[in-house]
């Protein structure tokens, strides 16, 4: 079993290294190859994704990424930025399917913007179709305005698209995650504007078919940024495109007031994932040992679940979390009165102990 | 002053006429002629917005809405549909200003899903852009893909655009909206992915440089989206795009916990507005007297300021509503224990006492 392990930047190196002796803790043969990404790939080859990253990471079974990204590359043009890294590992390995859930953890309700009772208990997944829509749409630039508004003007303009087969493969992994859940779904379009999420209706409607064990909601993006706030724990599964799903899993990550501690899951039809936190590179609290590594330990385990098949590896990890969790442990971004404030390394060490 | 009346559907006529009954309450002459709207249009004229309606709101200097859309009218064709009204009087009257009020209510407080210290005195400005990006883009359709991940396969597409000016004029608004407040404007983009938005962030960052007194930071959305939930009271001014603005000023009402209460106003060029409640038409509701007229009595008030001139007026309007809350009446969506429930129309009455 092959990981690719690509830190990146601001914390990443930090956190993937727990996350990294933790798998090494385990009594699993796991070949894990390190390589640059984002930021730190382009200070040392001059582009976020070199040529040998992106073949290590399609070589291998899984990635662990940390994060990428930090403010001094802003000025950089577009392709060279650490966020195309990201972009480029999705679309070069057909990561369609991103799993995204917003979990409450019980000693940490208090930690969340909403009234506990809003939280406690919280267990949404949200699956983002992660290949298409207009993250990668084409056509694409910048012209001069022939119609609308402003005929003559400069503008810019991109493509939002879906094609059946794109929405039938993430509306049945939605399904199918339903399944081992409470057999909802909520698949989150705007219809009643776009072209696209009209077609993206009419498709999940027609694949649900196909699962009439699973109850299926229709609900407008507008609304359901409205409801995650109102009352989130009326989800079970919500699927959406590429570009609402980007708002809306953030938006949910943040309802539970804990992002440090939410994995994430990208994959692709053979099984082969992508794995990272869902918070981001953190450059302001980089290298301080303080940054919270369980979001990415635990998204080692999802890739021990999803694309290494190692079930009670990963639950293993998953119940080492909650063992430091219940021994208050906390690290700063999760502390409060009453639990112990422990750093970055400290925290590994425990997960390892607990394990 | 000529006003066009348009209730609509759902609970649209009841808390249009006490909005109505408060403006003729007001020593004003306000000329009000009303006409059908939305589904109600539909079902006597066979469109959601009849010639006649269309020329009315032209003619007029404002348009008071109730809100439109009903489950029933959800199998029609997508130009038939009731929201299908207010997409094209955005479009036909030019509306591309969305002013979008999120204001937390000292006395409704505790009515948020976000903990009252998080909202308390919650008071952010949300302009959206109205009548471009992906909701009127062209082309868009649906076709046989000649590229992507399925070429040959049926999809949908839409094509989102912005031009130079139609940026340049919704920067200058949220500049001249910030000045009257605290100075401070966030443009929200996705600069990262998408080519509309970076020219958006370049443009708002070059007209930015004719109000050096106002502080200008921008923001990706999905960031903006968990920031609203982490901290919504370090927002001033908010200007996004259309599609990013739809999600957002929803996510922003909802977190106030009294959506009931907020208004909306839709300016073009000429200062002429579309005045509606944040709220919809509430099918469920609709009838049983029990709506809350606020949100509706508190958009006549910014008709009168933007549209009318009548700043005076439109205070003593927003007086008179803080004056009922003060009395401790709430219609049944931001009851509490210890306040008075009041029906749609009580409350109208308490508002014209107020007065
Ligand atoms: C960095 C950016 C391109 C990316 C996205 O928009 O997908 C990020 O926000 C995410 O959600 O992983
Ligand atoms: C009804 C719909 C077309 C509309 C929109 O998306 O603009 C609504 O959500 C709004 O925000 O006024």
């Amino acid at each position: 079993m092959k990981i690719a392990v690509l830190p990146g930047d601001g914390i990443g190196t930090e956190i993937v290294a727990e996350a990294v002796r933790v798998l090494d803790a385990l009594d699993l043969t796991l070949e894990m190859e390190t390589a640059l990404v984002g930021g730190a790939a382009y200070e040392a080859h001059g582009h976020p994704l070199p040529e040998a990253t992106l073949k290590l990471a399609k070589e291998a079974d899984a990635v662990l990424f940390g994060a990428v990204g930090d403010w001094k590359y802003d000025k950089l043009d577009r392709p060279l930025r650490p966020e195309q890294a990201i972009l480029g590992l999705r679309k070069n390995l057909g990561l369609f399917a991103n799993f995204r859930p917003a979990i409450c953890y019980e000693q940490l309700t208090h930690a969340s913007s909403l009234k506990p009772e809003l939280v406690a208990g919280l267990d949404i997944l949200i699956i983002r179709e992660l290949t298409g829509d207009i993250y990668f749409g084409q056509p694409r630039g910048k012209r001069v305005a022939t119609d609308g508004h402003f005929p003559g003007a400069d503008e810019a303009f991109d493509t939002m698209r879906y094609s059946r087969p794109e929405i039938e493969r993430i509306a049945r992994v939605a399904f199918e995650a339903a399944r081992k859940r409470n057999k909802r779904v909520t698949s989150v379009d705007k219809a009643n504007v776009l072209e696209t999420f009209q077609f993206w209706k009419d498709v999940v409607t027609e694949v649900h078919k196909d699962y009439p064990d699973i109850e299926l909601e229709h609900m407008y993006v507008d609304n359901a940024a409205m409801q995650l706030v109102k009352k989130p724990k009326a989800f079970d599964v919500i699927v959406t495109g590429n570009m609402f799903g980007d708002i809306l899993s953030d938006e949910a990550s943040m309802l539970t007031g804990s992002i440090g501690m939410l994995p994430s899951a990208s994959l692709n039809d053979s099984n082969q994932g992508l794995y990272e936190p869902s918070h981001g590179s953190a450059p302001d609290i980089a290298g301080k040992g303080v940054a919270n590594p369980l979001a990415t330990i635990l998204s080692a385990a999802m890739m021990l679940r999803f694309s290494l098949n190692q079930e009670e590896a990963a639950q293993r990890i998953e119940a080492a979390v909650k063992a430091v969790l219940a021994q208050g442990l906390r690290t700063p971004d999760i502390w409060s009165e009453g639990t112990t404030k422990v750093g970055t390394r400290e925290m590994g060490d425990a997960v390892l102990k607990a394990l």
